[in-house]
């Protein structure tokens, strides 16, 4: 294998594709990335067997010679100190040739690196998955679907699936839905689907999702994706990104979604906000961050929390309306926060059964997204 | 006490007090904020012991009122808390209200706050130092100064003089030292000073250093500095801040300086930091940093370094000017590349006695910093 390729090219698509390798891999391989050069190009791969990412460098872009490959060929590079050297050479060529054995020379400017290969046959095999039926996303709507509701997957591996972040789709309808028991978050869109296309209980593990978050560009472009028995393939322009789907059947929880309000309170999202974080300040200080909503008789509602050592905040905050009866209820106002910072609209309504029931959090001007957080059971 | 008070001014001298703040304070009162207010102004003062730094509001400043006192009083406030919860109030004045017991009311907008405040008498008496001789540096020469010397001071207790930066000033030439036995960095300017002025011995902490440089704004202004026996007082515009001196004697670093030397190079800056990095990363794989120099016949010199895990980087490097023997040495990139950092002219000097003894490193164009990196003694 030898060829000349420039530099930023190379270095754009390595680090897009280092994100799939292991940090401390189980062996050396999986802490690879894989060159593939053809005459067309070049492809590579990494690799931790959870997610897979490829990237494809053509040799020719728009009549510009990205690479010139004298000799195709495969070898595999350890991802860790290759991704830091080839950022920082000195031309804008960056010339690689492997000889025996994988040993490989790589040149720059006046620069001369040589490394030792892994051999490709030992390379983990991707996924072959079959293209009948793709699923096509806006980059921009998927990152947001992420970002809305991530944050109320599990951390704990107690119940791997609820690390994951579920997708149901049917009539046309995409639904993400996270929740580690203590909170839920539940994001739905129109998309437009293959005739009669659905899924259920496709579930892939939230950093995951986050991982490709970052590589859908912002403003624009459309996200292939292609969903087979355990595994989603996600194309966006050159980029390949594969990941195992969760094992194990995610829990229903359309029943634990109140249906009826007692309390039903219209907030200015930026001011329940800032109010929220002054609470949760000393609310940090006792590790329950446990805040109190109290509804008053003025068309104000009360936010106080207190530590046994510092002291107490009470916030008044306006209610732009209020209907149903008065409230006394105490929850964690992380979740409170966490929830708060991914609304996207100017107001948002809360809504309450009373102090032992699910607290609903949804944008005051659209029903796409809902949020539930389970309140503290206290006394007083 | 009761007073209320410009949020942002309020806030601005917190911020630079709290530094001084211990974070896990053994006793409660050293993790505090002291007020002290009167009818002229807002004092507030933080020690940790080692450091303390006292900000002083005045009550009107061009005609601006700032702070409105209505009785003058002393309190000590919880640091952690109080640093966040004041920067994020909604008003942009604040009254605080100190009631029996130190209970401590604070009020912004719709905010109330409810604080255990400490008794002010508990709180550590900063050293009084007299002002008999005041020296005078500008502000951006004294933290260049620091930049340029404190990453040579050791970061072990073992010694822990050697933790510090030694200032001596004779003959109106102020010098820093620092060095943790491995190099040197020593760095000295012409300095305007009392009649007859001279400092010898002053050791205070580098990380004593590196905070008052964060405190001293870019761009002008002079930093008053008094030195009493065992205290440093440093003045900017309102913010006091006093330093501990480190007891013990530091050593005498004049003798290993090299006079004479057998080869000498001229390099670009630049240049030499760019290879140096690459040959860096492949050196960190083995935990020694170990990079070599060899002068070569043909006016450059070869910079490489290698890893019996992953492979080896070779550079070559064009050299401006040279004079004496061939050389071949190693030594540690790590420190060559943290000296090569801080040289402030586009062209170096590297100056060598021998495979064995100090490296000298200085900018080629001044004579104001020297840097002394050992070499490692190996065989090849």
């Amino acid at each position: 294998m030898k060829l000349t390729i420039s530099k930023n090219e190379l270095n754009d698509a390595i680090q897009q594709v280092a994100k799939a390798a292991s940090v401390r891999p189980a062996i050396p391989i999986l802490g690879g990335i894989k060159f593939d050069v053809t005459h067309q190009g070049v492809t590579l791969t990494a690799s931790d067997t959870d997610i897979s990412i490829q990237s494809y460098i053509p040799a020719e872009s728009d009549e510009a010679v990205i690479a010139k490959v004298d000799k195709p060929g495969s070898v595999v590079m350890p991802a860790k100190f290759f991704v830091e050297i080839i950022r920082k050479l000195p031309a804008e060529d960056v010339q690689i040739e492997v000889g025996d054995n994988y040993q490989t020379m790589i040149r720059s400017g006046s620069t001369d690196i040589q490394m030792v290969g892994l051999d490709p046959e030992e390379f983990p095999v991707l996924p072959s998955i079959e293209e009948n039926e793709v699923l096509q996303l806006p980059g921009d709507l998927l990152k947001a679907m992420v970002r809305q509701t991530v944050f109320c997957a599990s951390t704990s591996e107690q119940t791997p699936v609820l690390t994951g972040l579920l997708w149901n789709l049917a009539g046309g309808e995409l639904k993400f839905v996270a929740t580690d028991r203590h909170r839920l978050a539940s994001r739905i869109s129109r998309v437009e689907t293959p005739d009669g296309y659905r899924l259920s209980n496709v579930v892939i593990a939230a950093k995951t999702m986050v991982e490709l978050s970052k590589l859908v560009p912002d403003g624009g472009g459309l996200v292939d994706i292609v969903v087979a028995s355990n595994q989603v393939l996600f194309r966006l322009g050159h980029t390949l990104f594969y990941s195992r789907m969760l094992d194990g059947t995610y829990p229903d929880t359309s029943k634990i979604i109140p249906q009826t309000f007692k309390t039903e309170l219209v907030l200015e999202t930026r001011k329940l906000i800032d109010a929220m974080e002054r609470a949760y300040l000393m609310s940090r200080e006792e590790k329950t961050n446990i805040v109190r909503i109290v509804t008053l008789e003025n068309g104000t509602i009360e936010i106080s929390s207190s530590s046994s050592e510092l002291g107490r905040v009470t916030e008044q905050l306006e209610v732009i309306r209020q209907s149903g009866e008065p409230l006394r209820i105490a929850f964690n106002s992380k979740y409170m926060l966490d929830t708060l910072k991914v609304i996207d609209s100017e107001q948002l309504v809360i809504s309450f059964t009373g102090a032992m029931s699910p607290i609903i959090i949804r944008p005051a001007d659209h029903d796409n997204s809902q949020y539930i957080i389970l309140p503290y059971r206290t006394t007083n």
